[in-house]
């Protein structure tokens, strides 16, 4: 066992501060990480706040997790000492179930194990995440990180980057494809940039103007003010697929007749209640209203390939680890282009 | 230029009623057929009473025709005098669109020319329907049906077949397919029955288990009842496409759960008011909520061999035209297994 430093939340209302705790011995197929960058999820906040409900404490939040190896088991074939790594939102599945046989671990019928507010397989053991100084993970959930990349900017490939890229792939979007994004934030930033890196002829959906201009430096083609009547008349029937950012509640019927025959919107953000959607949209055209999540292993290193192919990184703002909370409060107002990442190093 | 008697409204108010007008002389590349039977559909009903608020009259419904060709143009290849013939829910379409030339008709970007409350691509001359004594319809939307299948119990499968049997092609339904059918009507028994003819496993999910033996009759092979909550409990995660036939207002949600992932939910029906859908449901498992309507022409010919092949039609009530108000009622009421088709003789 190897002692941690991390920061934690200790209830609900508390703001994160400082916490050790053991990471596992190195088994057999484990890989063993010193962390040097965590990106800052908004999934984070919500959980550390309990809003979903269901938070454990004490939490080590983070599951944008990069850093380098430290140790590897006996068996472990694909990582060496001193090879980068990076650890997304799981850490282990059942492995047998048709989800994961499909690769799909993210939808594990025994429900997957997740890095932090969760339990390994054995339901008791409790995970903790990348706030903190090392990580200990099966090499079957570690992810290759190519050394081209800013390392600090590849954090948030582990859950913002998979998170867009899933649904661009699943969707089978191609050179040409006209690709909306609703919503200019961690997603929406992401989304931007890997559409664009396919081939696709990306629109950026978002209610400011001021939006804009950087839309524009991420690789989007076009612009459509969602707070203007005329935008929904203009790009009726225009879109192949429709990635949709966006946890606060908005009309999921007007992005929907901006679908072509047979197009889809993809949900990535869950507002807070359900929206009302009229069967009319979806019938007249054959639309598809669905919803992704995450991604499995494969796919993830899959993503992160491309990432490296392509130069492809998130916009971040490093931060010590003493401003976690401030982060997050800065999150809260939108004031992040676009995601913080920890430099574990200050812990 | 050929007089045909008909049934007509005349107001969203009125009763239907007796009413002539005159078809088009038979074009070179025209097909006239002697109505033998025309299938009432719901949406009939909703048009004859202006429910969608798009209705002219005088207006002769019914998009469900079957009946024996008396002419054909001098350029017809497919038909001959004698031949049986049907005729659905579309009468032409632009024919060079992109939907067009995906023979996907039915969302032709012109807007297709339909049956009756539309007009043909002339955008002028006003098209009338199926309660009539004749029709002229261009060679390349008229249908073959086979001599093999009772003629009276094969019109409704001209909409209630092609808008069921669609999705089911569409979403790839195989041998071993858990399908559930939402809804035992006009469309469902035929859900039924062409799902269970795919070789899916099929259950009927419907708010009351007088239908459950009807189901069992038409081919279900299982019935769930969704007045229980039992029933989305143990049924959750089962189905790998849901066709929902209800235009009655019910929760999307509870349905959305009993999708396997990647499972596939498919709305015929229009509910009077849009519906909540929580994003969760489809985010967790890639599900996705779409809509499907009618098909294709080359898809409504595959379907009526495929029929043709399994011996399938619907369960038929046959009248005398003269009750065809009577029979609107009864439909309202639900009081028809589970189509009324009117005998186009007795007018």
């Amino acid at each position: 066992m190897t002692l941690a430093k991390a920061y934690a939340a200790t209830s609900a209302t508390a703001p994160l501060g400082p916490y050790q705790f053991e990471r596992r011995a190195v088994g057999q197929h484990d890989v063993q990480i010193e962390i040097a960058y965590c990106g800052i999820c908004h999934s984070d906040l919500h959980q550390v706040r309990n809003e979903w409900g269901n938070s454990t404490y004490p939490m080590v939040p983070g599951h944008e997790i990069v850093g380098r190896v430290t140790a590897v088991g006996a068996h472990v074939k694909g990582f060496k000492v001193g090879d980068l790594a990076g650890v997304g939102c799981l850490v282990d599945s059942c492995r047998t179930c048709p989800s994961c046989q499909r690769q799909l671990e993210q939808f594990c019928e025994k429900g997957a194990a997740f890095s932090y507010n969760s339990t390994e397989m054995d339901r008791k053991t409790i995970t903790q995440g990348g706030y903190s100084s090392s990580i200990v993970t099966d090499e079957a959930f570690t992810l290759k990180i190519s050394p081209k990349l800013d390392l600090a900017a590849a954090a948030p490939l582990l859950c913002a980057g998979i998170t867009t890229y899933s649904p661009l792939r699943h969707w089978k979007t191609k050179a040409g494809d006209k690709v909306g994004v609703v919503g200019l934030g961690g997603l929406g930033h992401m989304a931007v940039k890997l559409a664009a890196a396919m081939g696709a002829e990306v629109t950026m959906l978002s209610t400011s103007t001021s939006k804009e201009a950087d839309a524009r430096k991420l690789g989007a083609h076009h612009f459509g003010l969602t707070s203007d009547d005329a935008t929904f008349k203009k790009l009726a029937g225009h879109f192949d697929l429709i990635i949709d950012t966006i946890s606060a509640p908005h009309d999921y019927n007007k992005y929907l007749g901006l679908l072509r025959v047979e197009g889809s919107m993809v949900l990535l953000g869950v507002p807070p209640e359900p929206t009302p959607v009229a069967a009319f949209p979806l019938i007249m055209g054959r639309r598809s209203l669905s919803g992704s999540l995450i991604g499995g292993i494969a796919e993830t290193q899959e993503m992160l390939d491309f990432c490296a192919e392509h130069n492809i990184v998130s916009d971040v703002e490093v931060i010590p680890v003493q401003q976690v909370n401030q982060a997050y409060e800065r999150m809260l107002r939108n004031d992040v282009r676009y995601r913080f990442v920890l430099d574990m190093k200050t812990l």
